[in-house]
């Protein structure tokens, strides 16, 4: 035993070594560090479909108007009661969608009629990004923005393109761009710093004959997160709206950007965008995953909040699992969370948010034991035996995702037994188990590139787990 | 001499009886009688592509959304100065572009949000459509309202269709009517009554997948003119914009509507619209023709305000000689005046208008002598010899245009001689001509359709004529 550990302590010094001078891992930036941490992250959808009456349908409302902007009309819209539910259920960060695939922005617009400024709501003079804004500093949460530019119902842009032909469509084109420029930079000029953009579906840059969003990011919001373009993307989409990934997980991507959904390269769309769900550990950009779903998600899929739908918020076990493979999986979980017409998110949605990120408390706050350290092994010793059935491992990844290969064991009565024989850890890695006996535990890193660095190597032992 | 006239005496009262009884007259409605009695109506053309800063080019505009709608900044902003300019000049009727081809329409708009709602000026609180109807009332001006919906940019729609294929389109275009009709439906219920609503272009109809705005006038315009679509037109376009029609030019028109200039039916387009220019003395339809032309129009055709060109103002003579030959071939003259960007009609455009105004006042205010009456013919003596240069003669429309055929005399020395030889009167029908000494002065009516009503027989001795 001693012998075969020593030989792959060799092993991994002339990895460190070799790898170390051969292969730089991707580094996060500061901001990519601070997303990670997030862990829980809210993306609030509205848009004015949800006030028009009917069930929403993608297809339709992506190429159709809606009706009368003026049933927009919340009574009871309170933005507070937004911010501190998602607070109170421990989100760190929550994006608000100031326009999504209608058209309609969410603010007081000087480059787009189709604002706020249009509506007969607060005589005009509403803004919810301003109110967003606001309120996710009052009570401490990151603000982000989602920005839709690639579907515009009112003004007739279909997958980034206007409709029509020729010279019109050349001359819409270029005003369309132009407009959504001119909004992008009122979102990022006149609301102060955000934690992270998000134009959804990408945005088409000069090149391909879209706006240069991307310039004005780099001149505004130098400090924030971009997703996405052919340019850059901080991030990935996580390939699924379940909440979840695979493991593993890489937070590296072996190209620079992903493409927009169906439009994505061949590689990345094979296999149901396999590779957005796994990444890549050889990959050349650090660009974590994203693990998204909306919150009525559970026998329907309603990033938009309906009338009577309560039974499809996802009860609170199959969200907890949604945690563990997803803030377990080394990505982001990002949830979808609808206010409805009356301008609240409903009290059911709310309960449901509280329940679980009180459980998810109730399961990671309290430790039986948490180390930290760098190299191939880390040992957490217990005085008396211990019951566990959870293991929480984080990667310092200010030094990049270094790990490749690891094992947890237990030790028992009878010698160490593996708890778990893995490849990334990265940001954050929970393997839960079958409650077991132990007087020690012990992390072996058998490949990584350089050093490991472990910010935490923790077990609990968590009660009706 | 006298049995010539017996014959013809005769000939009329056989033509009385027997077409009388064959055709009626089209009669006009108590609107199109008001209408004829402008005689000069003001069209004042103000969109949002005067404030780009470029020089217009109609087809641009029409397929090229304005850039920056927040150029509309109009510092000196008077709608007073407008209407008074209008008023002071003579003017008694002032139809205002609420939209025009941009698609921006100049009132307050719940139906839309490309409206004043969306501009800086004004906080957004700006009403010019309004503004105008106030003015109008308080210097007794007939107030009309132009609406553009066959173009606009910044919807995409051509020639009243959306563009863009299949769905999308068909959508769309539903989008598009509803949107008018709520537009229109604002336009009509919440600005109180409109002495005439124009529709440039006509207004296609739901035949013809278009809106339905001829219901919505019914209902809420009863008493206005309509002009005008495929169901309904109150008058008809003269068939040029040089501000005359050819004489004679009746009231009465063929067929029910026009169509739209370039795609009204072959008997209308022919020989460049000759037939909107001459009308049909037997046309079933009182539709008298409109002489219109900007202001601005002496070697140039600005409908719309642009720097630097004063110099293409009609100059005074060519205005006189516009106004005899429009009001004085029974039709109404429409100039087209445009406030520039700073908010105003230009001083030297409201200098013409008043010179203009002055003009016609100082040539028709004062007639030597006017008689009215019916039948066949009508006569004024003078006590001594009399210079004359110039005949009004006015049907009373109320009963239709009757005169068919008609002689105009003047007695001299050497007995009657011919002035004028003409077909058609109608609402009023001037003519000017060299210095005559005269003694006395008739009408003849050779042929009408039932017997003449002549409400003005004047005649004129103008100095400088």
């Amino acid at each position: 035993m001693n012998s075969r550990y020593l030989l792959t302590l060799s092993l991994i010094f002339t990895l460190f070594v070799n790898m170390g001078a051969q292969h730089q891992v991707p580094i996060p930036t500061p901001e990519q560090l601070q997303w990670q941490n997030t862990e829980l992250a809210a993306l609030v959808c509205w848009d004015m479909h949800v006030f028009d009456g009917e069930f929403y349908v993608q297809k339709e409302v992506r190429i159709t108007p809606v009706k009368d902007y003026n049933t927009f009309d919340p009574k009871n819209y309170d933005m507070d009661q937004w911010i501190k539910s998602l607070k109170d259920a421990g989100f760190k960060t929550a994006i608000f969608t100031v326009s999504h695939e209608t058209g309609f922005f969410f603010h007081q617009s000087n480059a787009t009629p189709y604002c706020m400024k249009a509506l007969k709501w607060q005589e005009g003079k509403g803004d919810i990004l301003r109110d967003f804004k606001a309120s996710c500093e009052k009570y401490g949460i990151l603000p982000g923005v989602y920005i839709g530019t690639r579907w515009n119902a009112f003004y007739g842009v279909h997958d980034f393109k206007v409709e029509g032909v020729g010279t019109f469509a050349e001359h819409r084109q270029q005003y369309y761009n132009t407009m959504i420029e001119n909004v992008v930079e009122e979102i990022f000029a006149n609301y102060g710093d955000w934690a992270i953009v998000w134009f959804d579906g990408g945005a088409h840059s000069p090149e391909q004959g879209g706006p240069d969003v991307l310039s004005i990011f780099d001149k505004l919001q130098p400090n924030s997160l971009f997703y996405h373009n052919l340019q850059r993307s901080d991030m990935r989409w996580g390939g699924s709206e379940t909440g979840t990934v695979p493991y593993p997980s890489w937070g590296t991507f072996p190209y620079l950007s992903t493409g927009a959904g169906e439009s994505a390269k061949k590689e990345i769309r094979a296999n149901n965008y396999q590779l957005l769900k796994t990444g890549d550990p050889n990959g050349n950009y650090y660009m974590p995953a994203m693990s998204d779903a909306p919150l009525r998600g559970h026998g329907g899929h309603d990033w938009f909040w309906e009338p009577n739908r309560e039974d499809i918020i996802y009860p609170l076990d199959k969200l907890v699992k949604m945690y563990y493979n997803s803030v377990g999986h080394n990505t982001t979980l990002i949830l979808g969370v609808t206010p409805n017409t009356d301008g609240i998110i409903p009290e059911p949605d709310v309960k449901r948010l509280k329940e679980f990120g009180d459980e998810i408390k109730r399961r990671f706050d309290s430790p039986v034991k948490s180390v930290s350290g760098e190299g191939y092994q880390l040992s957490i010793k217990f005085a008396n035996k211990q019951n566990i059935n959870q293991v929480v491992l984080m990667e310092d990844i200010s030094k990049g995702e270094r790990v490749r290969k690891f094992i947890l064991e237990g030790k028992t009565k009878g010698g160490w037994h593996m708890i778990f024989e893995g490849s990334c850890i990265g940001n954050k890695f929970i393997h839960r188990f079958d409650d077991k006996e132990v007087s020690a535990v012990r992390l072996k890193v058998l490949e990584s590139i350089g050093k490991s660095q472990i910010l935490e190597f923790s077990v609990y032992d968590v009660t009706n787990p």
